[in-house]
């Protein structure tokens, strides 16, 4: 990539977590130059040097960009998605609990620009999905389980994960069970076992740092700038 | 053992899947003398050369033993209890289910001679709950999960085991909490997590073949005969 | 397949502990039927009853088949293959240490009818070998070690199966490390750990019973056959 | 603890990123009081706020301490271990490659007042050698195995805790063999593998976060503070 000029990003919700490790992920990557970080209210103190800070009622003032990253709060989705639409801009977006405003806005995106949504933006767990799909459609009849572990503070269970991964095997024909542990403070972890008679074979991802997530999400900005029009899935950026 | 006669053993449910393989393992044991295999309806087809078989309607006539071996139905467990109270010879009982006679035949027995009673005698798995209590005690506060994988055949959940397993770290005052997998023909798998703030500790018992059950039966038949009257654990016979 | 006619096979090297297990497990498939069992000196003891048996001197008087599956010695493989060839029948190969008669006679084989050599017939490995090329292919420059743990009688280490798991993965630019374990009666155990920065990625395979080894067999015959001349690959052959 | 006046305790090596977690948690721990940082030249640039400075060139003008905690260089762990000795302090020591004359102060202190080093002073490695020497105790005979894994920066191999593991289990007779692997950003796994016939027991740690050492070093100056002489092991000081 460092022979391209580099990819010009947004970040929308640049106050959260997941804004500043993508920030201070960003700033390390010389193939993408942060060119907005948006907050509800700007600046922010926890300014990264050097990224000009825009509050959420000025996004009509950005700059121009080719990818909008979103980890923010879902009244916010929309306006940005209108203005994705409006720019021809790709976004990445990453937020939870999206309202029916959030939902139309992003379907009119996908009608003008490229879009990816999803709760787990780490490349592993996109790997593995592709994995779990794989070993299904090829071991039909197998038995399929799913075990998730996270931090005693992760409230919903099974994790959206684990989820995402019973709907690839279900997808295949497996009927997958889940069981889910809370303890100490987990990041993540996710085994799908598929069991015939005298073998079995278990596939899992193990995260320990929370940049993964980041990482995955700049990952799939860099694949989905460029591309048509329409909803794509994390496991669709895969390859190039 | 070789230098001391052998122990000479009754195996009552000699015609079960668990009766058959403590006849052929102990066929293979120079330190262990079956003298009877009790089965409903004596003889069975299924014969061990050499070995004398019995009715359970013809106890009475047993010759000498020092530690009897049961496995077989509920029904059956007081009369061999008497029996065994009546000669002051040990009793290894592997029965589950038992009825209020057989529960009441065991406690008289308990003040003649020494009995064990457990739902798996797996060595393994004797040691591995002897371990959870342990580092349940050390690692107080931290969290404590156990996951648990057996065969589709497999009723009920969480397993025997399991809850054994669970009540031993209770004991030191951890809150355990169970997971059940029911997969393929897994013969038995038991995962005892403990965690903490970045740090875990994972104590796992996998077993692959049924025989550990047999063999460890016989293991604690050595390790009871000759013992004072009283009711033993497996956890009690680990250490000679 | 119960709609179609019976696959025709020939289990050759059925003396040993394959070639029991081939016999035992093809019985109980109604899709197949045995049309002859050949060892080096027939009859054999073990006799499948209802099972035609021939000496390996005996091979032109064979019946007509589809298939030979062939788990013998080295030095029967030659004259198997140009049966084959000479029938137009397929031919699933498990022996191992071939010589160069073997070797040429197999590669006439592949010019006539359809051929597939592998010293692991395992649906799990098979479909292991598939992800872990997969997994490989995402994620690159990912570190990638394989672990593999055998019973203590197994000589050779890193295990075959290890080495064409590392194979697959190598195939795409991954650079595997192997370890070995050699411990109790494992019957084979596998894993593939593709590790990043703050996640992990684990693909294991447990084998808890050799039948797995025959019936994978079997499988690859009833995929094999009908196919085109050539050599084909287990991996070849787990997609109808 | 909080009814008791806190431990007073010095920090040594403060400048190191071992004694940076040290007093960033002792400053979170109600029952600890830093009385002192000592670094190569003080005052370091990253100052905890309230703690006063000293250079290790100013080991004589330490106010009263408890208990010092050493994790430094070789060369400057002597003149401390000296200064323990007429204080009368106990001595938590993690510095490793210690030359002769660190060895020799060491030795001293321990006649004078209690001393414990370590490589690893997480909880939970030290509750798991412990169980390792009890579970080897309990399965003579069995094949023992150890796997460690860390990142690719780390160079010796295997670790320091998977032969401390190993000498635990070879204490009680088995006979360890070590497997490493190298791979990502893993903080620190060690599986300790006892196989038997037909079954298998894991004793597993899995380090998520490095401030699991300095937790653990924080929790071993708790316990060894108040001891008699002698030279202590971590697993001395897992109870009270």
């Amino acid at each position: 990539m460092t022979t391209h000029a580099p990819l010009n990003i947004v970040i929308h919700g640049a106050s959260g977590r997941m804004g500043q490790a993508l920030l201070r992920l960003a700033a390390e990557a010389p193939d993408l130059n942060v060119v907005a970080a948006v907050a509800r209210r700007a600046p922010t103190q926890r300014v990264i040097e050097g990224v000009p800070h825009f509050a959420a009622s000025e996004l009509a003032g950005l700059p121009p960009f080719d990818v909008a990253i979103d980890f923010s709060l879902p009244e916010g989705v929309a306006a940005l998605a209108q203005l994705c639409a409006e720019r021809g801009a790709a976004l990445v977006c990453g937020t939870t609990g999206l309202d029916a405003d959030g939902e139309v806005a992003l379907a009119a995106l996908a009608q003008r620009a490229p879009l990816v949504w999803a709760s787990n933006y780490s490349l592993g767990v996109a790997v593995l999905t592709d994995l779990v799909a794989r070993a299904a459609a090829l071991l039909q009849g197998w038995d399929c389980d799913i075990v998730e572990s996270h931090h005693v503070h992760k409230k919903d269970a099974p994790s959206g994960t684990a989820l995402t991964l019973g709907q690839a095997a279900a997808g295949q024909g497996a009927q997958p069970h889940y069981a889910s542990l809370r303890a100490g403070d987990i990041v993540g972890e996710h085994t799908v076992q598929l069991a015939g008679l005298g073998e079995r074979i278990e596939l899992v991802h193990r995260a320990t740092n929370r940049d993964i997530f980041a990482r995955g999400a700049l990952h799939a900005a860099r694949r989905l700038a460029g591309r048509g029009p329409g909803r794509y899935t994390v496991a669709d950026l895969l390859t190039a």
